[in-house]
């Protein structure tokens, strides 16, 4: 099996490469804008002795022979190279937001662009493989999660399944979310012993946890979504607040059914609560829940690392699924801890 | 003005020292139970040079001459010790908790005692200035809060003001919340890079903030209160969040309102928001808020140095009240950032 | 293949374990002294899956049937258990410092007890695989060396061979080198942050640094090494400075000579330096050099893993060479970046 | 007294804000290029509250009417506008380096240009109080030291009075010496946990810190400087390796006797080091010294708080000299820890 990965000089195409190195797939092009011409390890010294290959531009990419491709690339630069590598019978993973959302309408809002291929939208599959595994074996484009929804909804889906319909997602997370490029908010002296807000009101992948929590309880869910960014590095956390009536023997076992068999969620004993700490490094998500009986709160948590299992891991989980490959493939390394 | 620290060598005592170099006040006593008759600076290396006494033992301590006594004791010490303050005619500022709640009942609740003087807790004032600022100017016995409690009174009460009855606040606090003695979770291995809940139900301070914002509203006001440990050092920061319809100008005139004329919170413009960063080493609260009117959810937000404006400032600021001081004498060091 | 982990509750044991997921051998008994009887995942929370295994007492290993043991036990305590296994054809690589050194007199001028096996020290092999390779081979003992000398040699081994006699060895490191029990000096809000040094004279691996690095000059070589801790987690750096006159281009020739054909060490590109951030998680150590001409100093840099390549993927990077099997197996995990 | 702030958007002119606002000093300009016209609180949102003036640019600033003027620059861009505040009358405080060296010829090795005032390198004085002070109190114009600088002369001053002549110094600093600008170097993700050397060899601070010892000891003493990067914010923390023959009896007599009576310096007690936790927010600098006989090197280490004693608060104890106040005024707030 062949591969090629568009966008690989961000940290998520980084991933993307560390991870297929025990993977059976051969990467055959990574491509980068700015670094056409270049060794990999230069970008990404972490890798050095892994790749021999150079990166390439994204048109010579385009010319070459592979079964699937990853997409990493900036929001809204996949819409137009997608349709392109379906043409040449190339499957697609997508790892930025172009396909993700089903209604073409709410590209208008939430990302500012008229989507030119609605039609695409229909046949995106979205890369949940906890929602949508059947779907995903068949799909020839799979949308994959942002990592703030994938955290949002694995922690909540059990409550939605419940009953709870109006959710506030809480989410900390650390600075690579941000991406590779040095900006004032990830200036270290900055960043490093911060807590604060950041898009605290209308942060887009609201509309795509809504969509999938919706779709999953098959009526409106609301769900509104601040992210806070800590100063860790690598990890999402997710709180998912929601006022409901049940405790907590209900909430185990909701929980303990709704992720049986699921061969990269691990819901916490009762009593303990997940920590990032425990899946740095890996494709699990821990999951958990908490119950406030005198308030009616209900709060459901998830802790990701929001570059494999927030990304880079859950995007080869799906080429798996569609590969007719062991889910699990490339994806058994244990989290790195301490 | 004399004045006595009990339990000085923990984080809140030290920082009580720390920022009484810079106060008309001296400090004539200064006890530890594990380190009586050692010098100050062997536990508070950073204070070598500002203090030449040693710690003294609480008993030694009660017999000296002073006017005010500072208390940073851990929850139940200070509950005896109190009233013998008070019968030698000291007056006290307490940092724990013996005496914040008005409500002896909930002391079985919460703290698993039967307090034994429900008439002080009558006597005592909650020792928040912006909400209480009369009633400390009088007291002989302050209860100063907790600094989770305090990061989401101050982040909450302009919404409460507005009408919020149920709010869930969703804290992200630094280590030294966790006080000075080696812990499994403050491991350094393990604490850093970490993002988890703590006290996912029940955290204590859930008590004292529905007590003084129901107060504060005249009618039964519930809060529920999620803390989640991150990385950093020092930093409380409260997400106080609601369902309620107003609107961000509606929102901007409220905060603006409720805090004018107050010298140590600062309400963040419009488009930005409170960072930890912008107020560590002081004794400022930052808040500000956010509203998404799609889900009809809104934020109030408070970032606060917990050793400080959570601990030992705001207990500072209560001294000077009580003293007739300007409010802010010794308090204007401004934040250290980055 | 089996194998046994004695102290499998600790950091290093910890580690051992992760990484013998993705290796052929199977770990039929891990101790632990504290946690006779508990689950794994108990204490390795992130191993969570892995391991359906409970921690048994040594007693109990002991008894079982394995080829390999690998022993993580404090400083002191594998000294009496390695000539148990031996008796019983189980082959031991240590990863103490018990018998690291070759001279039993160190052991009472260093670690303060009279070694009660001193023909063992003679059988022992010190296991870096850069120096010793073929002895690790054939070795039923191996010593598998410490994570600052590790770092110190493979700083300085190319130095030493072009002559130099007197290394200052100065090294940063990371919290998890102290191991998983919380200490003042590694309480979060002690240590996030700190810079300092910790035994700045007579630091324990200088003995074997010193041994190791005047066994390959062929003359008596001076270490003397001053750790430093500084807030990372994972990470030993080390800076061996020295004073030489030799050049840059010189300095390259004897670097990427000594390093040809190594599977885990990479020589910097001429101009760059190493980075403990690029080999985090993996079993790489990244050495690199500098020389200021105007003064005479040359300085060479290692960056390793300290649990990894400094300890328990070393470890196996030795079993993997006792057995037989490809050096690099179970150890092809690139690094984690960023 | 007046005094202007050339360059107050960066760092180090942000210290010198906040630190005056407790100094007699008043402000009365502040430049910035970036950000003429702009409240202070924009780029400082920690000083909100503090100052209403805002930016101004140099050109303005220079029309100002002030006694002092601190300088807080990039390299190069003080050496012209230092002639004309001097001819204007207004003693200056230059925290860059364009005045630190005596010999022209080193501006054009080091810095690459030709001096254009020769003549003012003669009348500037290094200022660093411990060496200069009573040149500093009548200076016209200081060329406040740069702060690996600082940290390694006060480390190694008494071992140079003792007859050490090469010294190797091993710096460990916080991402705050690299300035406001966000760059690859301090982007979080990759700054984070990282540990590795910059300017490995051939750092500019080099020059000044030989010159100064040399100075001191009344012979050539050569210093090779190698800082690295660690993962705290503030802090630069020296190591100053020498062979000297000397036990720790006399290290600590000559370290007390040097710094006896100096306000800034604080010897540590023997057993003990310095850490930079304990010095974080303070203008002080704690040293010690650590030897190891065996194989004779000696070190000597101090521990600063970069932006404080490394640059704004230096420059504040110059001014104080220079303006005949106590030396301590406006610097007297001790160490924020933890």
């Amino acid at each position: 099996m062949k591969v090629a990965v568009f966008g690989a000089s961000g940290y998520t195409g980084g991933e993307l490469l560390r991870l297929l190195v025990n993977h059976p797939a051969e990467v055959v092009a990574a491509t980068s804008k700015e670094y056409v011409g270049k060794p990999i390890y230069l970008v990404h010294p972490h890798l050095k002795g892994f790749y021999s290959m150079k990166f390439s531009s994204l048109e010579e990419a385009l010319k070459g022979d592979y079964d699937y491709a990853f997409i990493a690339l900036p929001h809204g630069l996949s819409k137009d190279l997608v349709p392109k590598l379906m043409e040449s019978g190339v499957k697609v993973v997508d790892l930025g937001a172009d396909f993700r959302l089903k209604d073409p309408s709410l590209y208008e809002r939430w990302y500012g662009f008229t989507h030119p291929y609605p039609d695409l939208l229909e046949r995106a599959v979205y890369g949940l493989p906890e929602l949508n595994r059947e779907e995903i074996k068949g799909a020839e484009l799979v949308a994959s999660p942002g990592c703030n929804a994938t955290a949002t909804i694995l922690a909540s889906a059990p409550l939605v399944k419940m009953g709870a319909s109006h959710l506030i997602a809480d989410l900390k997370v650390g600075s690579s979310e941000a991406g590779s490029k040095p900006t004032k908010g990830t200036h270290h002296p900055y960043r490093e012993g911060a807590i604060r807000p950041y898009s605290p009101s209308g942060h887009r992948h609201q509309a795509e946890a809504q969509q999938e929590l919706s779709k999953l309880a098959g009526r409106k869910v609301k769900v509104s979504l601040v992210p806070h960014s800590v100063s860790s590095v690598r990890g999402a956390f997710a709180s998912v607040h929601s006022f409901l009536e049940v405790d907590e023997a209900e909430l185990w076992r909701a929980y303990a059914k709704f992720y049986s068999g699921e061969p990269f969620v691990r819901v916490a004993q009762r009593g303990t609560v997940p920590n990032v700490k425990s899946v740095i490094g890996s494709n699990f998500a821990d999951v958990g829940f908490a119950s406030d009986q005198e308030s009616g709160r209900v709060t459901g948590f998830a802790a990701i690392d929001n570059l494999i299992k927030g990304a880079a891991g859950q995007a080869i989980q799906s080429l798996n699924l569609m590969a007719g490959l062991d889910e699990r493939t490339g994806l058994t390394i244990p989290p790195l801890s301490p």
